[in-house]
């Protein structure tokens, strides 16, 4: 991968160790080895979310800020991503794109390889007049934008959190080789408020909560606490072990009517030990179902949460993040 | 103050040090001294959250988990915030009002005083059905809901994200007592990209982006290197200084036609130092303008942030999340 364009502000290969980052270590942190790759047109931008999100624990494979592409431009750092094995899922930050058509017949071929996430800048008029002094670009039509883009199967987003939430998402799942069935989730929660919300926000984004099934209620009943109603959201509350999430997700991920599995850990109360990291890990590993994590907190949480991330289980701080990328992957597999 | 509530997980008050939070401090870490005060009727909901934004540097004055409220309802502890001296914003999680009409008479008269952020549980059927479980609240209607906290004046997020963004914003401008007198932003960048951002952002949102004036740009354009263009979002680019920021800034309060000044700092690049918190802070302290800061990064930036926080001014993370928060701010010293 040979970065030539005039205004480019470095190339990273996490896998070959090449860097060409003008900017001392102690100013930004290299992310780890992963499987995100990132072409961004602004390389400052580039840069800042590279040092954020190294400290936290993402991992990117490729990265590339070609500024205004002199010689090579955003079709061709897509194309060489497409057959990298080392990229699971492609995030894009652009201001215009240089050849239409080009861009058109590479994009759509490698979204049919692999998921590609996309931010246009200067969406606004005023944006677009900014994106004009900043890389040249002729920034355009935001609406002709939107429809290649959804031509071109890429997912577009409106602002770098969601972003990197889909992406984080993406990179577990393609790694898991785990796409779900459906959009039926079931909520696993040991704090009530937590699960409250994360069912408003499945209901808001039209992604289903199905009714638990007489059978697996049965099962469940068998051994949970009798404080424990049975329900979707099943709030364990604050009494959780992490044997009960374990006996729950082992029933869970057996159960035809469920096809994610959305486990809410809160590891504030003394019960939950490290030790759940191993008994998620290991229902992850079954490869059954998507199993993804919400967990709020500081350092011990932080630890957890970093933990699981490197078993691919992937890990958000807040429900409306975790449950807005599940909607956004739930439709990306849904259409391809 | 006195939590006698049933189901109450506890109460802080990081001024006189109570501290009934009966989870270890390696579990939870408490937060520092500060003027953000939060009732929430979950209590797992609210350790996870205040665990985290310790983490985040956030202060909080009073923190109450209530639960289902048996002999003291949300309705008393917002009473008691009111007249609270170390409480300059109120954040709620709320399931359900116990008494409405108790409720709208005293939030109302809370939210003359003092921002009240509230978020509710239960806005879906989904929702609803799990906090009926929860805490053995009926959540009512959403609508009916939506509408006396409107007409109570309270600020109704759907997030706890946004809940929290907007609360570190208020309760650094009211600590300063800074009123933005309008709607009319301008953006000062090291970063092209994310300037454009913050521009579709601050469109998006229906604040205003207005031309920088003949005689301002006449002013700047005496220092600042050839380079740059004086524009809305105005680019100092990666060659930026301290002092830039510093020149730029103290021309910019003096225009009439700028309301907020939201500046963008990415503490990547080498030219920018630590001495740029000293800077912004004697900016902020001429009181004449809300100085709001975006900053993106690893530990050096988060050092920054963390300082210029403790000299109450707000930064962001990302600029969707300030923008949105400014429109909310903006919104609220609009009407009241």
């Amino acid at each position: 991968m040979q970065a030539v364009g005039v205004n480019c502000l470095g190339v990273l290969d996490t896998f070959s160790s090449l860097d060409t980052i003008f900017i001392p270590k102690n100013r930004m942190k290299r992310p780890r080895k992963g499987y995100i790759s990132f072409v961004t047109q602004s390389g400052a931008l580039g840069l800042a979310l590279l040092d954020l999100l190294a400290t936290e624990n993402y991992g990117f494979s490729k990265f590339v800020s070609y500024g205004n592409g002199t010689n090579v431009d955003e079709a061709d750092y897509l194309e060489f991503l497409k057959d990298d094995e080392n990229t699971k899922v492609i995030c894009v930050y652009i201001e215009a794109v240089k050849d239409g058509k080009k861009f058109m017949k590479i994009a759509s071929e490698v979204a049919k390889k692999k998921p590609v996430i996309i931010i246009k800048g200067g969406k606004t008029e005023k944006g677009a007049q900014a994106a004009l002094s900043h890389t040249g670009s002729l920034a355009g039509s935001q609406e002709i934008y939107s429809s290649v883009f959804k031509q071109c199967k890429l997912i577009e987003v409106n602002t770098l959190r969601e972003m990197f939430n889909l992406a984080k998402l993406f990179e577990k799942l393609e790694l898991m080789n785990l796409k779900p069935k459906g959009k039926k989730i079931q909520i696993i929660t040991n704090g009530g408020g937590y699960g409250i919300l994360t069912a408003d926000s499945v209901s808001e984004n039209n992604l289903e909560l199905p009714e638990i099934s007489i059978n697996l209620k049965k099962e469940l009943k068998k051994k949970l606490a009798p404080i424990v109603t049975v329900k979707n959201p099943l709030d364990l509350t604050g009494i959780a072990k992490d044997s009960d999430y374990k006996f729950v997700l082992e029933n869970c991920i057996k159960e035809k009517d469920i096809d994610i599995l959305l486990t809410i850990v809160l590891p504030q109360t003394p019960l939950i030990s490290e030790n759940i990291v191993n008994l998620f890990s290991e229902i992850n590993n079954q490869k059954k179902k998507p199993l993804v994590v919400i967990s709020t907190g500081g350092d011990f949480t932080k630890f957890i949460k970093n933990r699981m991330e490197d078993q691919n289980i992937p890990v958000f701080e807040f429900p409306g993040d975790a449950v807005k990328a599940i909607k956004r992957m739930v439709d990306y597999y849904n259409k391809n």
